[in-house]
C-alpha cells in the first residue's frame, strides 16, 4: 500500500509519467527493452545488492567477482550481446557493482592500440577469459601528467625483449581497477628506451599472476591498495616491476614499433586514439554521473512528501517538508540539472557520433572543440551532479546521513567522477586554453568552430527584460548566459596580454589567469546547456503536457544558475539591480510551479525499487517500516563481545580496582 | 628524514609557528598541557587508531567501548579530573573515536531537569558507571520539532506509575548514541498525560537493560540503527516500549511535578535549561568543526607542497601543485576560514560565559540575542567547514579518496555537523527571526542587542575604496559586508510586509521570504566573523611577526568572501564592477603572498602523526612510502575466497559449460 502522502502527488501529475520516461529512453520501445533487462538482472538473486551496506570491502570484492563471472552465463541465456540493444542497460541495471570492468578497458586498448597481430592473438584469449586483464596507467606519484611517468621498459636487442622496471616508490603502478587481486595481465605505461635514448610513453602487454595457481609472476610485487571512499567492490591496485622481461611482440605496435635491430619507427596517426580517450569523457556521463543525482533526486522528493515536519499554518497538520520553500529551493534546481544533463549529454553524444564518422573520413578539424566541449562538460557536469547528490543527503536530514537511505553511497562513488578521468580543474584549463585559442582568432575576423562562434559577437547592450515574466523568456536568459560568457572570455583574454606586454613570461602570465579562466570555461559550458535545454523544449511542440513542464524545468535550470551567481551578471550593468530581483521573483516563483510535479517528475525516472536500494525511496513510501526493518538485519544486532569483555565487569564492578 | 620538499617550505617562515601554537592554545602552558595529554593518549597502545580505517562497523564499536573503559582507569592514573586543565584535551586526543559519549548527555540532562532527590540518587550511580546512560529524544519521524513527539507517559494513579509506549512506527526512538548496544538506562522524552489530559513533553528515566546479563527490560525492544556514514564506533540505536511502567519518581521534576493524586505542578524557571541547549551548539563547534577543518588544511598543504605535477615552467623540473593558482585558491581561503572560525569561536565562548554570569543572576536580558548567534554560527560555521573539508580532500586528487589520506573520514563526519545540534537551515531562519524583530524594532527607534545596533544605522552611502590596496584596508571591507547584512536584512523585511499588506497571511509569507531570510542570517553572522578578526588582528600589536601574517589571513578571509558572492556587493551599487575587479586582484595577489607561509601556517595547529591518521599529512611528507607501506597491511591484501570459487574455474575454463 502506497503511504497517502505520496500517493497524493501522483493523482495530481500535469503530464504522463509514462511518455516522459519514453522521452528519456528515447522512445517507448527503448523503455521496454531497459525494463526487460532491469526485470531479468533484478528477478536473478545473484544479482542481489541487499546486503550491500552491511558489507565488508573483502565480502563486496567477492560479491562483484561472483556477479561478473554469472553475467557471462547470464547473457547466454538471455540473448544479449556487446552490440545488442540490451547492453548499455545492463551496467545500469547492476548499478556498476560488477568486476572486471577494467578487462574492458584492457580489451579496447589493445583493439584501439594493437597491431592486427596482436589482435588476433589477446583478443579472442581475453574474450573467453583464459586471462584477466587491467590497464596500468596512472603511478603513485603520476596521474594526469602522462609524459611524468617513471616505470621504465629497455630494450634488449640481444634477447629480444623490454625489460620492465619501477626505478622508483613514486614510480610504483597505482589505482589500476581489477589488479589488486583479479587481473592475470595488464597494458603497462612506460617510458621506452632503446639503445639509451628515451622514446616516451609506450604501451606493453604484461603478465602478472600465474594463470595455474593465480601467483604473482617473477619480478611482479602487486596487491590492493586498501579502503577507499567507495568502489569497495573494485580491487584498485598497487604494481611494481622489477627486471620483468617481455617478447618485443608485447609492445603495442599499431602506431610505434621497435624493430628487432632497435630501430623505432612511428606510423599512422594517433589522432583517432586520442579521440577515443576525449569520448571516454562524455561516455561516462550517463551512468556514473546523471544516473546518482537522478536516484538521489528521487529518493530525497520521494521522502519530502512524506516527511512530515513543524507547522507551516497554526493550527494544521505538520507539514510535509516539501512545502517549505527552503527545502524547495534545495531539491527542485537539482531535478532541473538532471533534465538539463540529460539533454545535453544526448546532445554531446550525438556530436560524437558525428565526429567519429568525420575523423574515421579522415577529417580532424573537429577534434579541438570536441575535446574542449568534453573536457569541460565532463568537469561542469560531475561537479554540478556532485554537488547536487550532496545537497540531497543533507535535505534528508538525520535519515539521509543512514547507509539506509542510499544517499552516502551515491555521493561517495560520483564524489570520484570529479577526480578520475582527467582531474577536473585540468580539464576545466584545457576547455579555456580552447576558449582564448578562438576568441583570438575571432576578434583576428578568422573562421571559428560552430560553439564558439558566438564569441566573435561582443555586443555591449543591456538585458532588455522589463518584468519578472520577460525572465521566463528563453531568449532573454539565453542571451544573458551568453553574455557572461563572451564578458568573461574576453576579459581574461585582455588581462592575459596585459601581463605579458607588461614583461610577465607566458607561462607565469597563465598561471595567474587561471582561476578567472575557470571561470570562463565553466560560463561557457553553462550557456551551451542552457541554450541546449533551451532548444530541447521547442522541439517538444507535439507533446504539449510534457513541453510545459519541461519550459518551466528549463526556466528553473536558467534562473537559479542566475540567482546563484548573480556577480557575474552584475558585472557590467548588463543586468540591472531591479531585473535581478525580477530574477529572483520569477525563480522564487517557479519552485512552487515545479513543486506540484516534483514527484511525476521522478517517477519517469523510472527506478525500480531494488535499484534505489534505499529505505527513503521507494514506490511506496514506507519509509519507517522500511528503516525499521531493514536495520535489524544489521550485523551490528548481533551480540558482540565487547559486553562480555568490556561492560559486564565494568557494570559488575569487577574490572581491576581503578 | 623530512622530504625536502617539505623541509624548504619550513625554512622560509615569516614567524614563530611555537608562538603561533601559543596563541591557538590560549598560551604558552596551555600548549604544554594539551602536549602532556596528547602524549600520554598517544602512548598508550590502547588507544591506538592505527587500524581504524581497516576495521568494520563491529570492530569500530568494540574498541571504542575498549577505549571508554580504559579511560576512566587512565584518567585515575594520570591525575585528571572533570574540572582539571587537561580534561578538554581529552577528546580531542582520542580523535572522538570513543564510546559513552551519551552517558555524559544522561548525566548532564539529570543535572539540569532532575530534583536534588534524583541528582542524589542518580549521579552518583552514573559515575560510577553502575548504570550506563542514554538520552532518548530523537524518533524515527520527529526530529527538531519537539512538540511533534509521539511517544506516550500516561500516568497511573493506583499504581503510582508512568506507562510508557511508542504508539506508532514513527514515534520510535531512533539515533540516541550508545543505546543500541550499550546502555542500561536512558532518558526517554514523552508526551505526558495525566486523566487524560495531555501536558506535553517531558523527561522520563527508564530502564531498558537488565544490570545483571544486559538482556532486554520487559516491553523493550532495542538496538542498533545499522551503518551510517561515519560514526561507525558509535551504537546509534532504535527504542520501542509497550506498556513499559516505571516509578513516579522517575520522571525528573525540577521544573514540572506529577504529585500522588495526578496533580501537575509546574515550578521555577526553565530558561537556564534552554541556554543550556543552547551553548551545547556553541561547545561542539571546536573539536566537532574546526578541528577536523585544521587537519584537512594540514593534510591537503603538507601533500600540495610534496606532489609535483606537470611543468609550471618549460624546461624545469613539474612544480609543486601549491604553486598553481588554482590550487592555491582551493587551499588558502580555507586556511584563513579555519583561523576566522579559531577566533570567532573564541568569542563566541567569552560571550556565552558572560551570559552564562548573566542568567545566574536571573538577568535573561541576553538570551534572544545569545540564541541568535548560537544558532547562526553554528550553521554557518558548520556549513563553511564541511565544504573546506570537501575542497581539502578533492584537492588531493586520487589519493585524497583514499581512506588512508584520512580525508575521507574527516569530510564523512564533519558533514554529520550540519544536521545534528539542529538543522542547519532551520537555525538560520531562527536568526532571521531575529534580525527581522531587531530591525523593526531598530527602525522604531527602540534599543536593540549590540550584536545588532547596526541594523539602525543604514546608510546607502558607496564603499570608498579607489585601488586594489584599499581592499586591504579593514575598514573598507568591514563596512562593506555590514551593508551587504543592513541590506538583505531590510529588504527581506519590506517583501514580508509588503506581503502581509497585500493580503499574503503571515505564515504563508514568511515560508514565501524564507530563501532571502537564510541569505540575511548568513550575511549577519559573516560580517561578524570578518569584523572580529579584524579586531582580533590589531590586538596582536605586540607580536609583530603574527599579527602580519594572520592580517594576510584576515584579509584573504574578507576578500575571498566578497570574490565568491560578487552579487550581494555589486547589486545596490555600494560596490562598483570596477571595484570589483580591484577587489579580484588584490585577492589574487594575497593567494601568492599567504602560499609562502602555508606550511608554517599548518604547522602551528600543532597535529601529531597519529591524530592526523593520514598517509598524506605527516611531519615528514614521506607520503608515497607511506602510502604504500600502510596499503599492504589492508584486510584486502589478504586472500580471497573469490579465487578459488570464482575466478580460478572461469580462468580454467571448468565453469559449467555456457
Amino acid at each position: 500500500s502506497v503511504n497517502p502522502d505520496l500517493a497524493s502527488e501522483r493523482q495530481t501529475a500535469s503530464f504522463s509519467v509514462e511518455k516522459l520516461t519514453a522521452l528519456l529512453d528515447g522512445s517507448a520501445e527503448q523503455t521496454r527493452i531497459r525494463r526487460a533487462v532491469v526485470e531479468a538482472i533484478e528477478s536473478d538473486p545473484v544479482f542481489s545488492r541487499e546486503n550491500q551496506y552491511f558489507q565488508t570491502q573483502n565480502e563486496r570484492y567477492e560479491a562483484a567477482v561472483r556477479k561478473a563471472v554469472h553475467l557471462q552465463k547470464k547473457m547466454h541465456e538471455m540473448g544479449w550481446t556487446e552490440n545488442g540493444p540490451e547492453y548499455k542497460y545492463i551496467y545500469r541495471a547492476l548499478s556498476g557493482d560488477v568486476a572486471f570492468l577494467l578487462h574492458r578497458v584492457f580489451m579496447r586498448s589493445i583493439s584501439v592500440l594493437g597491431s592486427d597481430k596482436q589482435i588476433a592473438k589477446w583478443i579472442p584469449l581475453a574474450t573467453q577469459h583464459k586471462l584477466i586483464g587491467s590497464y596500468a596507467q596512472t603511478e603513485l606519484g603520476h596521474g594526469t601528467y602522462l609524459q611524468g611517468l617513471e616505470t621504465t621498459a629497455v630494450f634488449d636487442t640481444a634477447a629480444q625483449e623490454f625489460i620492465l622496471n619501477t626505478p622508483k616508490i613514486s614510480a610504483m603502478k597505482w589505482w589500476p581497477g581489477d589488479m589488486g587481486r583479479s587481473a592475470t595481465h595488464t597494458v603497462v605505461f612506460a617510458q621506452l628506451y632503446v639503445h639509451g635514448k628515451c622514446y616516451g610513453i609506450h604501451p606493453f602487454i604484461v603478465q602478472i599472476r600465474s594463470l595455474q595457481d593465480h601467483s604473482l609472476c617473477p619480478g611482479i610485487n602487486a596487491g590492493d591498495i586498501g579502503p577507499k571512499m567507495n568502489f569497495e567492490h573494485i580491487d584498485n591496485g598497487y604494481l611494481l616491476l622489477k627486471n620483468v622481461r617481455i617478447p618485443r611482440e608485447n609492445m603495442l605496435s599499431k602506431f610505434c614499433e621497435v624493430r628487432p635491430d632497435g630501430t623505432y619507427v612511428r606510423q599512422g596517426s594517433q589522432k583517432i586514439n586520442y579521440f577515443t580517450m576525449t569520448t571516454v569523457r562524455i561516455s561516462l556521463i550517463s551512468d556514473e554521473v546523471l544516473t546518482p543525482l537522478m536516484k538521489a533526486c528521487t529518493i530525497a522528493i520521494r521522502y519530502s512528501v512524506v516527511r512530515r515536519q513543524s507547522k507551516l499554518k497554526p493550527g494544521e497538520q505538520e507539514a510535509k517538508i516539501l512545502d517549505y520553500q527552503t527545502q524547495q529551493e534545495k531539491l527542485l534546481p537539482q531535478l532541473a540539472a538532471a533534465y538539463a544533463f540529460h539533454f545535453i549529454n544526448d546532445y554531446l553524444q550525438e556530436l560524437f557520433n558525428r565526429g567519429y564518422r568525420e575523423i574515421q573520413r579522415k577529417n580532424f578539424d573537429m577534434l579541438p572543440e570536441l575535446h574542449a566541449l568534453s573536457s569541460g562538460f565532463k568537469a561542469v557536469i560531475t561537479q554540478h551532479c556532485t554537488a547536487g547528490v550532496e545537497i540531497c543527503l543533507r535535505a534528508c536530514g538525520g535519515h539521509g546521513y543512514s547507509l539506509l537511505s542510499g544517499l552516502p553511497s551515491l555521493y561517495t562513488k560520483i564524489l570520484a567522477s570529479c577526480i578520475y578521468e582527467g582531474e577536473n580543474t585540468i580539464l576545466l584549463l584545457q576547455t579555456a586554453r580552447f576558449l582564448i585559442k578562438c576568441f583570438m582568432a575571432a576578434s583576428a575576423g578568422q573562421p571559428v568552430p560552430p560553439s564558439v562562434t558566438y564569441l566573435a559577437a561582443v555586443k555591449h547592450g543591456k538585458c532588455p527584460a522589463k518584468n519578472k515574466l520577460d525572465f521566463l523568456s528563453p531568449d532573454i536568459y539565453t542571451e544573458a548566459y551568453q553574455h557572461v560568457a563572451v564578458r568573461l572570455t574576453s576579459s581574461t583574454a585582455a588581462k592575459l596580454q596585459d601581463l605579458i606586454q607588461s614583461g610577465v613570461k607566458k607561462h607565469d602570465a597563465w598561471n595567474q589567469c587561471t582561476v578567472q579562466l575557470v571561470q570562463a570555461a565553466k560560463a561557457h559550458c553553462h550557456y551551451i546547456a542552457v541554450k541546449n535545454f533551451a532548444e530541447t523544449v521547442e522541439k517538444l511542440e507535439t507533446k504539449a503536457g510534457i513541453q510545459k513542464i519541461m519550459k518551466h524545468l528549463c526556466d528553473l535550470f536558467a534562473l537559479h544558475g542566475i540567482f546563484s551567481n548573480t556577480g557575474a551578471f552584475l558585472h557590467d550593468g548588463y543586468t540591472s539591480a531591479a531585473q535581478m530581483d525580477m530574477v529572483t521573483a520569477s525563480y522564487l516563483d517557479l519552485l512552487a510551479v515545479i513543486r506540484k510535479d516534483a514527484v511525476p517528475l521522478v517517477d519517469a525516472f523510472d527506478f525500480t525499487d531494488k535499484s534505489l536500494n534505499s529505505a527513503l525511496g521507494s514506490y511506496d513510501g514506507q519509509v519507517y517500516q522500511r528503516l525499521y526493518e531493514w536495520a535489524q538485519k544489521s550485523p551490528t544486532n548481533q551480540m558482540s563481545p565487547a559486553y562480555e569483555r568490556y561492560l559486564k565487569p565494568l557494570l559488575h564492578n569487577t574490572l581491576s580496582k581503578l
